[in-house]
């Protein structure tokens, strides 16, 4: 069985909580929805924010809601470079001990002290897809892509949660290395 | 037989013709060496010039010397995305149809109506090596890597020379992509 995913691309991304959105934005903001992301109740804002480095600065990393318990910064190593910021990779929401930094908004400013990762590459998959495909939480697989910069990522994570849709996340790097955009596909390898 | 290969990273960097060196630098300027690069007889010059794409610009882009026949700028698709620029990815010095730009040196400019590239992934060989790795000119083999962003890269191309030494190069995203750094090995898969 040829197991065929859809692969999308993460730009760099902020998560916030509550707490921090407050301290960015002002008491009581809440964020405004851009547009949905193929996850089902995930969504980018058209709120954004300044991440600062020991070395230098971007410019309006887009915010993605809803909030959440953890502030949670998601760069890539080519971002991580400019900033001069030496993140783990990581699985979402395993921050102890990440990269820190500061983040700026319109209202204030927040220092991380940890919360700054590269995300681990992963699979998203929904109950029913992981048994059709024979997938299961925190397996580990590889894809193989296509085209002129063909290649196989290993050490994919693989998480099963009834609200996800099957896709395969990459980060920019990862995205520009096999030549690839938001929509090919790739082929699940056990 | 493992065929390991040691890993070395471009950065973003251009070669320039006689004529186009001059007119950046003035006339009869010669390029001053910073330090010598793998491959023997190149090396990384003190000067640098500014990339100008449709959309944006990339100041301090290293110059690679000696000067060649053509001008190539060779850069990550990080870049082009920041730049504005859309490159094809190519073997060195073939250069028709390539990207458009402009290059902006201390004393002057250069409108380059083709010479960017993203650089073909390419394995450096000298003869002998070549005979002992059982080797071709214009072999398409791939390397895999290790760790953390284990990956595979597919269609390398293998470049054959008595001047060459063995390495095997790849640009920055590729490099963040699969997690390693310049002196990191891989392993060559037929």
């Amino acid at each position: 069985m040829i197991k065929r995913i859809t692969i999308e691309v993460s730009a760099r991304h902020v998560h916030l909580s509550k707490e921090d959105l407050y301290k960015l934005f002002g008491g009581g903001y809440e964020l405004t929805k851009r547009n949905n992301l193929s996850q089902p109740g995930q969504f980018a804002a058209c709120e954004t924010v300044t991440l600062v480095g020991a070395k230098d600065k971007i410019e309006k990393v887009r915010i993605l809601g809803p909030v959440r318990n953890q502030t949670q910064v998601e760069i890539s190593k080519t971002d991580g470079y400019k900033l001069g910021v030496s993140a783990p990779i990581r699985d979402s929401g395993e921050l102890g001990n990440s990269a820190s930094g500061i983040l700026v908004g319109l209202q204030g400013k927040v220092e991380l002290g940890e919360g700054i990762i590269y995300a681990w590459r992963h699979i998203h998959v929904s109950v029913d897809d992981a048994q059709k495909l024979k997938l299961k939480d925190k397996d580990i697989v590889s894809v193989k892509t296509k085209g002129e910069r063909m290649l196989t990522f290993g050490n994919i994570l693989v998480r099963v949660d009834p609200n996800f849709k099957l896709a395969f996340h990459i980060d920019t790097d990862e995205a520009n290395a096999a030549g690839v955009v938001t929509g090919d596909k790739g082929e699940i390898i056990l």
